[in-house]
């Protein structure tokens, strides 16, 4: 194994300290091929028996962004009028969606008939196929922030309406839908920490012993 | 937001090739405080709508790793048994866990209940909630890559039966089992793809334009 400097290592956790789940973006584009390089990083994401289950889709047909829009208007209205009402006026501040300056979208899929991997270690944990997919995604977020990109991941989508929007095989399941491009505000603190929404938790919370 | 240099956005890529899922771990155990330093890291992941439902569990007692290693024995077998015959003795010859050697183990959950976060961002896609304990996995994964550390994600488990080994809340779910200590025999080459498993796709088979 190559050895990584001292250097290098805190770069890197300045790296998870500065990324971003992005909400607003600069209209520029990405440079040419920078896309297609981070995706090419994407794929040497680690996946359950090697099964590489991840599928890109570029969603670059402004009739196609068009419906995703329209989805995720739809899915946020419903959530907003699902919000308790001490929560509801500042969830309606929030900006949970970059869809309309993003330069780049991507929607992630995992491909639930894979027979890469010849099923190796799914069969006792079958979400770990998903689960190689989201690896790809945080694979792909932690390339492009190191590159001054930011990422926003919207979930706030009916997944099967998306897919079907994008006319992707029947057995493509949707794992995340990405806005990619230059972020307006980069920070190093979580955008729904800064709105007021959220904290983070202290590590020792999260970890017991046994 | 920082820029980081083009040198190490190069040794960021070099980190994404060398990164493995480990099997064969040296006896010697992490220098004191690393482990902590990685689950810190780890908290560092991005997560739907801040969270942070990952919960950790260092199981270091004798008793409790026997109980693992007897749960994945179990799994094991019966995945050996379902193996078709072309690939029986194949998947026979594979080091699937590194339960007996590895010097640190880490189980993590996801707390199903938590109500950090307020429920954002997770009413239509549930399943973000466990990606985002993913997220924090991959994370301690590539802290750990960095610091000349092996990582191997055991999935060949009966996620109940270690939630209920390890004695969690009843509302955790098993994410990841994972073996954490210094790699045998690193290499660039996922241990899969060496022992004849299964082989990389070009990046061009998975991705589509819409």
């Amino acid at each position: 194994m190559p050895s990584f400097s001292p250097a290098f290592v805190d770069e890197l956790d300045r790296l998870f300290l500065w990324r971003r789940d992005v909400r607003h973006f600069e209209a520029r584009p990405l440079p040419e091929g920078v896309l297609d390089l981070l995706l090419r990083q994407a794929c040497q994401a680690p996946s359950v028996g090697l099964s590489q289950p991840w599928r890109f889709v570029r969603v670059a047909s402004p009739g196609r962004r068009a419906d995703i829009r329209a989805i995720f208007t739809g899915c946020n209205a419903a959530a907003l009028a699902a919000q308790p009402e001490a929560r509801a006026g500042l969830y309606a501040r929030l900006k949970l969606a970059g869809l309309d300056d993003a330069p780049e979208q991507v929607a992630v899929f995992v491909d639930t008939q894979t027979q890469t991997g010849h099923g190796l270690g799914r069969a006792t944990m079958p979400e770990t196929l998903g689960y190689s997919a989201v690896l790809a995604v945080h694979t792909l977020w932690l390339a492009a922030a190191a590159r001054g990109l930011g990422l926003g991941w919207v979930s706030i989508l009916d997944a099967p309406a998306v897919a079907a929007a994008l006319d992707v095989p029947q057995h493509w399941r949707l794992t995340a839908y990405l806005c990619i491009g230059y972020p307006r505000a980069p920070s190093d603190i979580p955008e729904l920490e800064r709105a007021g929404w959220e904290h983070r938790l202290p590590p020792g919370d999260v970890l017991l012993e046994r």
